[in-house]
């Protein structure tokens, strides 16, 4: 799927972006990376290939250190896009009984995401919240033979301990989509999308409807419609948005130059092919 | 400013969600709640006869949590609106010496924003995480006399210590909107604005920009485009939108029953008077 040798992802090893990092390009090294800006900076400077970081949850919304390195860093464009279903499990050491289980470690959001399972099946533990779902594994394994976490199946594989419940999140529709970030963007495929962001010097009414009439006029699809404050005052916005097409098709290719004349700011965060869920 | 009795308020006591509580009542009845779901269910049930719970900073976005509340949970209206400037205090016991300081608690977000302020005064002082800014200040008391706390001013006059510092934040336009919920909004003033939610069945191309017409059409301003996941499918939103005017004037209510047919979804969260920043 890429040529590229060395890669960049939101680490630790065993999270949710390790396990897209995997199924995005298995023969390439993967380097965890601390964080977000970091991830940012390795692919800028070209310490890394491509880097690649969540973008987008399906209950959560958007990862808005993600849209903020996307609208301020320079050097940086979506190379491509991926995306996972996410799959709680339940896991514990080897010989736990389900029975003794008094304890269960995770992150916060997984731990209100698995809400109604541990509310019918461990209705009497404690829940406890940990740094990270890979953190919580950890945290497990130091807290005796009572104890239980929610992660990832990767994180079990990495840690030697037994599943005791898969796909336990109260909701089926939980998927996260991640970009992988590179210093150019995709060649047209055919079968793509394009990210942009754009302000306004002032906000008049009917300048986003006129800029959207752009993409309308022309039968475009927008996917998605975000807006990230300026941090310059409140009620200023830098608004994001997907597109279908790729910026070399010539609808695409009119619309943004229509909208570069009616913005202060336009900057084209990348065309890439769009990922079908398998 | 208004006549109930008793107003819920994200909490603790100390946080800037209590000061912009005692700038909109100090004459109420004002109670700290836990999350913004309780102060929900504190108005929806009657328990509260307002709620104080923030919405929007300049700086960091949105509050989804509190956007959530308002798409899903029935019985709430907005009521009013407060903005207020966050300012970043510096606070240390009585005595301390600013030259001993070798550790600085406070929130992560609140330690990110005087970064600058940090670097230039503090460079060799150990920067450490506390749940809360309010937190922070009683971390720093348990921590002894070479240690300092980021906190609110409201936080240093509960407490009784020393302020070495004041508005010490990096970006001086940094704002919190709040935003009061009741169980009905606002009467017309003249000086209002509306905020609303709405989707679609499917993402055909030009429904939201058909529907931004609306207002466009109208030459309403919108203040805020906004949008949330719906939680069922990645890629489906609904888009949260503020706009000048009350729902009762002749074009805001011309604009909104165009659009209800438009529409899947359209909730009217409520009118209400607009803030003017003293």
């Amino acid at each position: 799927m890429t040529l590229s040798k060395t890669i960049g992802f939101l680490g630790p090893i065993g999270t949710y972006t390790e396990q897209a990092a995997l199924l995005y390009s298995s023969e390439s090294t993967l380097t965890p990376l601390p964080t977000i800006p970091a991830i940012g900076d390795a692919v800028a400077s070209g310490e890394t290939d491509q880097g690649i970081v969540p973008i987008e949850n399906s209950l959560e919304g958007s990862v808005t250190y993600t849209l903020d390195l996307l609208i301020t860093q320079s050097g940086l464009s979506i190379y491509n896009e991926i995306v996972i279903p996410i799959e709680h499990y339940l896991m514990a050491s080897h010989g736990t009984k389900t029975s003794d289980i008094s304890i269960i470690y995770s992150h916060p959001q997984a731990l209100a995401q698995c809400r109604t399972f541990l509310h019918s099946h461990y209705p009497d533990a404690q829940q406890v919240a940990s740094l990270s779902t890979v953190a919580a594994v950890t945290d497990m394994k130091n807290s005796g033979p009572e104890a239980a976490a929610i992660a990832p199946y990767r994180a079990a594989e990495l840690h030697d301990v037994e599943i005791i419940g898969q796909n336990i999140q109260d909701n089926a529709n939980n998927l996260t989509r991640f970009v992988v970030l590179s210093g150019t963007d995709h060649p047209i495929t055919g079968h793509d999308k394009t990210s942009i962001c754009f302000a306004f010097d002032s906000d008049s009414p009917g300048s986003l409807y006129s800029t959207l009439g752009e993409f309308a006029h022309r039968t475009i699809n927008l996917t998605k419609v975000e807006s990230r404050p300026t941090k310059e005052s409140l009620g200023q916005y830098i608004f994001l948005i997907d597109c279908d097409g790729h910026r070399e098709d010539r609808q695409v290719k009119e619309a943004l130059d229509a909208i570069s004349s009616k913005v202060s700011l336009l900057k084209i965060l990348g065309s890439y092919p769009k990922w079908d869920l398998k």
